[in-house]
């Protein structure tokens, strides 16, 4: 016995393309109606077949995600967003992580063409250094939607933050403090993130005089507690007038915290200190953290709503990609904040 | 010019299995060949066909996770377990979020039925309360598989924490530090490992005969840093001899020591303190937090590892399901620790 929608909308009195919304949890339909065919789909046992509606539509209303990370707040934030918004549009979501792997990420993206998932999202990993299974989607008419860690020589659709002006503010906001000299702690050379954080940060001291040293920009190789708490004994042998710290994760910032307490600093008194990212973390540490929010819920609706757009119809024959940028806001807490009002 | 796997091979001079193999990443498939076939398979634009294969294997090597939340640092880590082992085993993992609704979860669990999945693993909401949607997942003799947050009442295949012990050992730990006065924080009434965290604690105080008071069982309604917070006022206002608690989770933990130390108790010294999850941020809070580790990630594995089985031929036709314990462990820092050693 193989059921149809037909036959359960011939046995409900209803119609197939309402059965069919139903079954998909479309908000246009009453629960009471959801529940009337949902208890009759059960008891009938009937199962629909995605194969089915594939070859009828050569949709899969599948989407594929591939995170460089999976265990991490920001990119948990943004697969949320992702996955509540897919659901929204009653799309499913394939979820794989590159592990920073630029192989892995070269075959999930093949594992997902091969799926023939209707679109890719994708924030590539920091060893990723060539484009050509980027490019490869886009040919096999895929769309193909970058964010956060993206490639700037690569034409796509993006959704990202501006990094830049996060730095900037962040690093404004320690000047208004009184800070005058200020340090920074950056990621590695290479990723676009790193690059734009300490782009802004030196722009925010261009524009308001404050010195610029080199040396006091200290690289921490791996986003970690344990970097930030050992640039920071570095910082302060070779700068102890140092007075302001912008480190580029919330979690170096705490480890940087940690050792100037140890020192026998104050914070904020002696060095005030921001972070970014606004993890869970930030507000329950002492001093609680000043962060930048990232709004990684939002990024991940935005890619949703990028994606979806790209499934209209459309008229012109040519894609013209977009770049979604997400707002960023500073979070003032204890750590940074110097002046009271 | 629609290219099939055994025009691949033949190009190539190499067995459809090995093409097959390297374009699914099998490790028995050296580097240098799967090299060549991703090579070969960019340039002619291939795009095999997941539909094809289902209709030969009738499998779909599509597996479906519902979590409760999304955001939440232990259910990462078990994502991060279930994508990882599940792309060893070349299975795709969907990722739906039931946000704690019962009604999502019934709709989810159905998609994940249209969708023809191998295999359902699912953490169940907390307002779930009946599970004919679980049953009727077996029925249709597709696996399920419960994690962590179980349906005692449906027999199926479970991976779970030994709440109970854990609780017990959390416990123990306070009274071997010299604890004579055990508050606990639990969650709600109704979530068993709320409740088999409660019995664990009680078994401990019964048997090293510390004296139980039920009125310094608080719950804290949500898992949250307020919770904790608003549950210590409450409790010193009552108990101002209390020497000791164990909170069931790390927030509502670290929202307490937040409420001792403003009311200038010294913790542990006052009052030893263990949460329960080991997040991130509890190595790095001051005093840093005492918790039990739950390893997520081992979970996740072991949730792929079951199901795998399952996939095996069988011999018999009943299926016997089996509850796999996943170990516990005590991260004692600096909350709770009043002897030095």
């Amino acid at each position: 016995m193989k059921l149809t929608l037909k036959d359960i909308a011939q046995a409900l009195g209803i119609s197939v393309a309402t059965v069919s919304k139903a079954l998909k949890n479309y908000s246009d339909v009453s629960p009471a109606t959801k529940k009337i065919v949902l208890d009759y789909v059960e008891k009938v046992k009937f199962k629909p077949n995605a194969q089915a509606s594939f070859l009828r539509t050569q949709k899969t209303k599948l989407v594929g995600v591939i995170l460089p990370k999976l265990n991490h707040d920001f990119f948990n934030e943004v697969l949320e967003g992702i996955v509540s918004e897919a659901e929204k549009n009653t799309y499913q979501v394939l979820v794989l992580c590159s592990q920073e792997s630029y192989e892995k990420e070269v075959l999930q993206v093949n594992e997902l063409l091969q799926r023939n998932v209707d679109g890719i999202f994708l924030s590539i990993s920091m060893k990723t250094y060539k484009y050509d299974h980027l490019k490869q989607v886009q040919k096999q008419g895929i769309p193909i939607i970058l964010f956060d860690l993206i490639a700037k020589s690569v034409p796509s659709f993006r959704v990202i933050i501006y990094d830049q002006k996060a730095a900037f503010l962040a690093t404004e906001h320690l000047i208004k403090q009184g800070c005058k000299n200020i340090a920074h702690f950056r990621g590695n050379l290479i990723p676009q993130m790193s690059i734009d954080r300490f782009i802004g940060f030196k722009k925010a001291l261009e524009h308001y005089k404050i010195p610029f040293h080199k040396e006091w920009c200290l690289v921490c190789e791996e986003d970690r507690f344990e970097k930030g708490f050992e640039n920071a004994k570095k910082l302060l042998k070779i700068a102890p007038e140092v007075d302001g710290l912008f480190s580029m994760t919330d979690s170096t910032a705490i480890g940087a915290i940690h050792y100037f307490k140890k020192y026998g600093l104050k914070v904020p008194k002696d060095i005030a200190v921001i972070g970014f990212s606004n993890w869970k973390i930030s507000a329950l540490t002492e001093p609680s953290l000043s962060s930048v929010e990232q709004n990684g819920l939002l990024m991940g609706k935005k890619v949703i709503e990028v994606f979806t757009k790209t499934q209209e119809p459309r008229n012109e024959e040519k894609e013209e990609f977009t770049t979604t940028t997400i707002p960023v806001q500073l979070c003032i807490r204890e750590s940074s904040f110097k002046i009271k009002t």
